[in-house]
């Protein structure tokens, strides 16, 4: 679980979670999106059943709230970068909070991990 | 806020209540109701962002959880009956949760509480 | 995991959690506690803790809420009874909250599940 | 409850809390304080509890998790600056968790805020 995602994996996995708002952190293997609830109660809520859910993966993302934002980065700090364990909590937070309003303009599109990545390797 | 709610009180606001599944305690002077949501996730979220509710109100629920099954009881035990801050809560819990699953064979109906304590008064 | 504990490991296991405030719940196979908290804060913490313990275990408790009591029972309704599930969510509620007052006035002694079960048995 | 804190205030309500280890952040009429808790729990546990402070107070903290820590920021939005309700969240998160280990090496020290404001007034 915790080997950097395979190049074939994130050219599979990144665009779907691009389109829910998922965007790259410039110079680092991560992705963050920002959500933007309608008040503090409803960001709370998100945040707690998300809680539960990196509890059980034993993965935690690094986030900020600020009144009814919630901005999460994920990455792997253990493997210094993006694993399959960052798809897993990416996509069950996006399954908490379908219906969220979503800050876009925070970052370089997801896809282009893809080729930091690639020129990395 | 503390004080029973009066009669006319009750026949306004307990019927809308009922109508969204809340039931009046056999014998007591106090309003009931059932979630049943799809997960345990799904229900401690709400329970949760009920739990910031009654902090702010000052007015806490009598409930129990099992798994996805929250058992919510209302009433003020201070004034031994229902109270204004009984409806408050009771309103604000069914806002969070508009769309759960709600069991409703569990007590009489809540119109039978104006009765109940028409024959009191 | 979800077999009955075998009547060795309830002799074994059953008595220390009786030390904590565990009892048996009178009929049932099932252990049951009671903390009685200082303010609704303090048992919520407590409660949203244990509701992570609970979900990495995917095991959960039947527990109720009032003000700042938190009622426990817990048993593994797939086994009919007392699993190591079981105790290792008391174990694990016991270390969330090592210094609460506990009412003990609420049922038969722990010890007597053993004898209860070895007449079953 | 939104006004700027005056002077005097300052100076007798600040040190105090630089003592617990909150401090000035940088060119803002802030205040930060970072918690080290020893895991997610522990760390959520007391967020819950903050939580409830807050959405009592109708007064919310900027903070960050990132699995045991709690990097938490004050300020007054509606006011440009920090006013009671900052001293009293403050206070709270305090008495919440009065035991966690305090990161201390992340700005200036709280008592340079007076004379900061001093000098602007």
């Amino acid at each position: 679980m915790n080997e950097l995602l395979p190049e074939a994996d994130r050219k599979a996995l990144l665009p779907p979670l691009a389109e829910t708002g998922w965007a790259a952190v410039p110079g680092e293997d991560a992705i963050r999106k920002i959500w933007k609830f309608r008040s503090f109660s409803e960001a709370w809520g998100f945040m707690t059943r998300a809680g539960l859910v990196a509890e059980k993966l034993n993965h935690h993302p690094d986030w900020t709230n600020r009144y009814n934002v919630v901005d999460v980065t994920l990455t792997t700090h253990s493997a210094k970068g993006l694993t399959q364990l960052d798809i897993d909590l990416a996509r069950a937070m996006d399954r908490l909070a379908p219906e969220a309003e979503i800050q876009r303009d925070h970052g370089e599109p997801v896809t282009c991990l893809c080729e930091l990545h690639a020129r990395k390797a």
